[in-house]
């Protein structure tokens, strides 16, 4: 498992009541070194935005730590140009930008040696009715997303769906819309990035939703983290859920994922870089749980479909 | 508008709890007769379970009341020895069987005169982590899903997404997930039936779900009712939400939808025909709703998208 | 810990679409008989409808089994009669009926030798705007919930609160609502009954419900299962959430809770008897935990607030 | 019926994707004048942060504008220092300065002539298992509280229950908690402000709500929005409910409710003053509707209790 951690989840966090943050700044060196202390981080996930403009100077901080550069997030969704679309704004020069920006990430990708850019368009979506033409939201944002794969065939671009926030509705809503989307797009290189929150909270299962990506061979990236189940809380992996995780690390073996995973948290008031630290950890416990229980012993249960066995067979095998 | 009613709404009506249901069994008849009183009824949509016996005087009665076929229902969703699932049924000779009561279902529709069938496959999903192979289940289910298409082309058949209930997450649990398995089905007649309460409690919207199967000439029938948000509360149409039914209507007409809308509610503990009439009228209010606003007003509102100026335009026109 | 059983778990379960039920009835002998394998077992929670009419064969059956009755769960959610209400309907005389029903399910419990009955108002409650004097339903309830209380004051009286099913919105939704009717209720046996799947759906904390019920002397009963968080899917405990289960074991310690705790799951599809077992091992096991942990660790945790702390410590404990 | 804008809907609004805000700040002065343009608008609530440095300049506009003061709104849930809690928080001294931020908004309210505060605990709560004392935080946060109210017994002290955000769970998370620490208090101008959007996403009622803390001398203060039914969007009044908001607008006038219905949106990305015009406008349409229906016809509703009636009723008389 190629684990990474998104770098932004160790800088200030607010939120639409804090404005100015619960946190005090922290610089990409600062940020990189803390996760490069996390055992078996193989690689960070990095903004497009801000940090791109020292584009040299993060390739080289992630050369002298040994760190690869896992994928590069596009930062389209919290600009306030941006506020009613991004790949679908409903202005043609804003939508060309977005366009550009997701283009110049693509390159940022290419010159940081990634080969996956992370597209969430949390601006493209609506928030009332009879204010939105649905058939021009889908197509003007299919046709950016086409553009922006184009631009580099080797750069796959992976869309990461969500249900909501911040717009009260998402156009790229669930697993089925984004993988609709790339049936349509006539492209290879769009695909999906699975956020496991973003699963979990629509009431979805992971597992579920990273078989139906790998099934059709676009299943490009996943923000790991965890939920209460109602709202994309963004907590360390493994403090609320538990059984699920251990499901998702069977499929992704299952499916032969060799891209990776990104621990996605938001933790405002926590210590960010130790909240990191366990999600990295309490993933990879999950996966060696795979282990534990074995490979073929899971196949059988899922053959079986029997759930009191499923519990039973956990509660011996791992406490 | 085609508008109709499912016949079952008027039966007895159970839950969990309550197993010998809140009402008394009524014949078809007698519900036929109580609905075909409600203004601008056109149709009744049926079940294909226990009143498909009985074809030939179902035809009668809906001849004698001049009421036409809207649509059947295919009743694989309540059978004890489907539990595990209808059209993906972990057992081959179920899955036969469910196959092959969808295709009789078909044939009663040719037989009633209606040109689709709704398949609400309540049955096929999962409850616990680890006891299902997802691949297996999508591929048996469309498997079956085009089976009973091919039975016979001219017979539509509507696939009905919903969230989850009775499995905890539904197999089609979105319009997402029901395009996906259009597109990848090969069959024309394979489409998809928008129930308004899914799409509602899973927080999505109506209108656009109504766009996204019309766009691409898969939206073959309707289904209608309301719900607080969070279930399948199957209420009285108009009964909680109000402006998202006015878009719907306009959606309606701008993709010349042409079938049916059924309303479906469960009234456990009210007047069922009452309900029921309440929901064609108020349906049919929404619609009128849109005339009196103006097809080109809300056009317009759609491309300013100003969600103050619809509040506005709505309260001067319509109060 | 005093684990305890439903004995309506292992009876035929159905739902709104399969009224005949998933499953055969199931003499209450042959479920006592299943359930007293489960190691660790020391009671049953027994209805009061049905059952009832045979106490002393019931009370027989325990004896044999050397199993307490832990509880008798008044049938008063399950009737047509009262399905506008049980301790709340609008009709006084079907209000008396209920009381009627509380009552010799309190005498009940006296000649079973239990000391607590568990009333669930799931008909208590409304569905539409407008239907509802929303006064009149809180006064007649508490009203028939202190003439029940006071009938034995030897017997204690829990209200099992819920946000909603079969009714769209209870009456007792939350425990906040539960402890304010405790309170204006002028006497001291009546109580609240803690289902953690009720709390978990609601977006709520088991932990804080329970301590909230005990600081007031008001927790008499807890029912266990798990859910997905969305609606009280009463699945095995231990099958979705795990942290949040050793903090309830954590707090039930620390406020001294003497009364049973009874596992409450609707397995619709799966071998019953196995998922009570199991829900009972992954209690006793997350009470186990508990002493893995160390209560004063555990203690430590929460003075410290550390998030990433207290999941690095779960993950040293117990993995 | 009294109308008010909280004036903070008027300002820079953001979320955690975008920091700097949506929009450009705006005077007080500013914001004022562009609501005292909304028909019926009666006063202004206004924040206790910020405004309050200039306490006299903001008297000044609200006389100049023949606008009351509302009431003042607590500044405790947006600052950084308070972000563990505010009346709550675990350091002894951040708890007394949130208590003092109470007390002088008290006295600022005083000065302005209004005689409630709005105490929203946004930040009293927690988001982890294992995490919290319970009963401390219920108890810090009561005692802070009856300071607060004990402060000036002619300031009412209206406690703003929320579900939940910015912390995962609140601490005053429903009516239910409201009232009992109401109750528990000993203080009489300690009571409930009850925010409708905070109700709705709680799957919750907002007419039992109101009825509930009316009859108990503790309904305070009122915020009014709308919402899609599953976070606290505030939207504009009206853009998704309907018939609820009748029934509102009925019980506020069966409890002779005598204080403010403030509204409090968030419109991000629209014209804010016309969002606030609008939601005043259609709350005095539905209590209009009232009129229009009768107050005799909708309690004649409600000691019928037939859902098909009502919804026949508000047809033929307001369609």
């Amino acid at each position: 498992m190629k684990h990474s951690v998104i770098t932004g989840s160790l800088g200030n966090l607010g939120d639409r009541f804090v404005f100015g943050g619960y946190k005090e700044e922290c610089s990409f060196r600062e940020r990189a070194e803390q996760l490069a202390r996390i055992p078996g981080l193989k690689g960070l996930e990095i903004s497009s935005g801000g940090e791109e403009a020292n584009g040299t100077e993060v390739k080289k901080i992630l050369e002298d730590l040994n760190l690869k550069c896992a994928c590069v997030n596009v930062a389209i969704a919290g600009r306030r140009d941006l506020a009613k679309g991004s790949l679908s704004n409903p202005d043609p020069r804003l939508r060309q930008k977005a366009i550009d920006i997701c283009k110049r990430a693509s390159d940022y990708a290419a010159f940081m040696g990634a080969d996956v850019i992370n597209v969430w368009p949390g601006q493209d979506g609506f928030d009332y009715a009879l204010c939105t033409d649905y058939g021009r939201l889908y197509h003007d944002f299919l046709e950016g997303a086409v553009a922006v794969a184009r631009h580099n065939p080797d750069i796959r671009v992976a869309l990461e769906f969500k249900p909501r926030e911040p717009r009260n509705r998402s156009l790229v809503d669930t697993y089925g819309t984004a993988l609709l989307m790339c049936a349509e797009s006539g492209v290879k290189n769009l695909g999906v990035s699975v956020d496991v929150g973003h699963v979990l909270y629509a009431n979805a299962n992971m597992a579920a939703a990273v078989w139906a990506c790998a099934e059709r061979g676009r299943l490009f990236h996943m923000h790991t983290n965890d939920c209460l189940g109602y709202w994309d809380d963004d907590m360390i992996l493994g403090s609320v859920h538990f059984i699920e995780y251990i499901e998702l690390c069977y499929v992704l073996r299952k499916v032969n994922y060799e891209g990776w995973c990104s621990v996605d948290i938001f933790p405002n008031r926590e210590d960010a870089a130790a909240c990191a630290r366990e999600s990295v950890l309490y993933l990879d416990l999950f996966d060696r749980m795979v282990d534990k229980i074995g490979m073929e012993e899971i196949a059988k249960c899922i053959e079986m479909g029997d759930a009191a066995y499923v519990s039973k067979l956990i509660r011996e095998k791992l406490f």
